[in-house]
């Protein structure tokens, strides 16, 4: 029975909700506590006897699923980067989630960065693999200061000058007085599958995938 | 003047209401957007001139501290075991936000854990040191999955069949299908201070410690 299971992961917070249209389209109706934010319920029941869903933390996604504990999942691409989990095949953009993945210093350092003048940056963020290697590509070594969230603060306290972040509207950014000056990579979610999961039940989970792919077409048209 | 400023680091959450009391107790007034959960404001001004609260993640606090961009925090013994930061001094423990950090498994595996009959163990936890170090001093060698939330998920989907996780009143565990095998530490939130600021501002620094040394012992007679 265990193996008839279908887990998928979602994130929480505001990719959830704009999520929620796709999963109407492919048919799962998640039970009614699930859109109950305080709710302790860690997963959900659905309309379809053998899907379930759990909501969990973004970077979490990813590690239910690359571990096989979820099969299907919702991640940006920001969360893939950092992790780059070779289990983790993600087949569709589902057009969710729009931001960027952004560099931003102190108004103070100016406008703009210019990588030939520096050989080393210190730079808070969450995303210090990714952050790293975008460094590193131009040759520049990364001490990353790895924080959860409240990136701002850092250049306001003098903990790092620079930031790599997620960027939505610009507007955080510039009433704490910061300057985006590069953009690491835009950023959206979506559809991840566990490559195992898709290899062992390929026609279901396959399936999964058309639908969703049918449901993200339907909305651009 | 930036460095006549004082930047207290607390931590969202239940512990931030639990030492509502003791702020007030030595002083300390933060503007009324503090107690606005929902508020995007990040760096909070009190009654004191010199005096703002930021208010960040809890593993972040210690960050903040550690890295002297901010010069006082409250930070759980869970935290600062995981970072093991040598610039955090913990002069003194606040009697709040009284929990366990705790070894937990499957019913199914029984009720105790037996060191004796394994080499090697799978964990889900956000603790990925702490849990390292805690097996390694018993022979053990531990595979951590690291996790942000929804720990109590890894068991139940097969992603580990063991967590490390906080445990208060032990509801969650039950709810989940989940026996308390073993307690790794308990934990309570420590007053926290930067060590080089400790220094550099030790009569002022001190004097803060001793205020909170006195609201402890007031709210405990």
């Amino acid at each position: 029975m265990a193996l008839d299971q279908l887990i998928i992961a979602l994130p929480k917070g505001r990719i959830l909700e704009e999520a929620r249209p796709l999963l109407d389209a492919v048919g799962i109706h998640p039970e009614s506590a699930f859109d109950d934010d305080g709710s302790r319920q860690l997963q959900f029941a659905t309309n379809l006897e053998h899907v379930s869903i759990i909501r969990v933390r973004s970077f979490d996604v990813a590690t239910f699923v690359a571990f096989g504990a979820a099969q299907i999942g919702i991640a940006g691409n920001d969360v893939l980067m950092e992790f780059d989990y070779p289990e983790i095949y993600a087949p569709l953009d589902l057009g969710i989630g729009g931001c960027r993945l952004c560099l931003a210093q102190s108004k103070e350092l100016g406008e703009t960065f210019d990588v030939s003048r520096l050989s080393h940056v210190r730079v808070a963020t969450k995303y210090p693999e990714t952050t790293s290697r975008y460094f590193e590509a131009q040759g520049i070594q990364a001490e990353c200061v790895k924080l959860n969230g409240a990136m701002e603060l850092a250049p306001k306290l003098g903990l790092t000058p620079r930031i790599v972040d997620l960027v939505s509207s610009g507007r955080t950014l510039k009433e704490n007085g910061l300057v985006e000056v590069a953009t690491i990579s835009d950023v959206s979610s979506r559809l991840v599958v566990n490559r195992t999961a898709l290899k062992v039940r390929s026609e279901e989970i396959g399936d999964w995938i058309e639908k969703f792919r049918r449901a993200v077409d339907a909305q651009a048209a």
